[in-house]
């Protein structure tokens, strides 16, 4: 395991504020990427994403563990945070981490027990960033009006 | 080169609609995949992308054209597109393409003349989709006050 990369606060403030970043995994069928948009917690060290086993991203993942994770900035598309490395999976048998994930997003309220299909198993895609980048799209030389414009 | 996908309508919607997407390559010197937001311009079959040939992502797709684009609907977050497929690369000398870009986000706005840096050379990299998957998050089962919480 690589060691784990430094996180600067700004982009800290970042993976706080926003509510979903898209999640990259290596298509293990035909070595395309493959990249949406998911909920997921940040806990100031770690990134933990709820998925479930029948999805093609968890089998992605058991393939290869290759990701990475992009977050834009709630107020101003011009600033970003991306996160690389290798995840790891665990089973999430009582679903703590996926209602954890589900009321972040969702100002508390807990998810419709009805949510998931029924058999369906849930599981914890856990990344310790190995790779941060957080350049400015245009290398900040955008005027604040042209980024108010974009956001 | 593969068959180009069908785009249905609603997708078609999101991506005229959206002024962003996150482009993603996979890297050259670690196989690692890397996702970040850019510009773009849709024309309703193929992908264009404005970048610099000094950047990572242009590396990347020359070594490997595998990539992945997903945009976020800004109307409804739950709801998005993503486009997958092998990408050309193709110079832009006199920068033509690059203004329609930069127009399209900026309201008709001409980029400013030191936006990128002296010497900097653009090129266009060009998908046509030979995949794309349009799900909706939960697979649609969020109530319109919860999709709305989110967006």
């Amino acid at each position: 395991m690589a060691e784990p990369a430094t996180i600067p606060e700004h982009c800290q403030q970042i993976l706080a504020d926003a509510v979903y970043g898209t999640l990259t995994t290596i298509r293990h069928k035909d070595g395309l990427p493959s990249t949406n948009p998911v909920a997921y917690v940040w806990d100031g060290e770690q990134l933990r994403i709820s998925t479930l086993k029948s999805r093609v991203k968890y089998r992605n993942l058991a393939a290869n563990p290759a990701m990475a994770f992009c977050v834009v900035s709630p107020q101003d598309i011009t600033q970003y945070v991306e996160l690389r490395g290798h995840a790891t999976l665990a089973d999430d048998p009582d679903r703590s981490f996926f209602r954890e994930q589900f009321k972040r997003g969702m100002g508390g309220a807990e998810p419709p027990p009805d949510l998931d299909p029924p058999d369906a198993e849930r599981v914890v895609i856990t990344l310790h960033p190995q790779q941060v980048s957080s350049p400015t799209l245009y290398g900040g030389r955008l005027s604040t009006a042209a980024r108010k414009e974009l956001t």
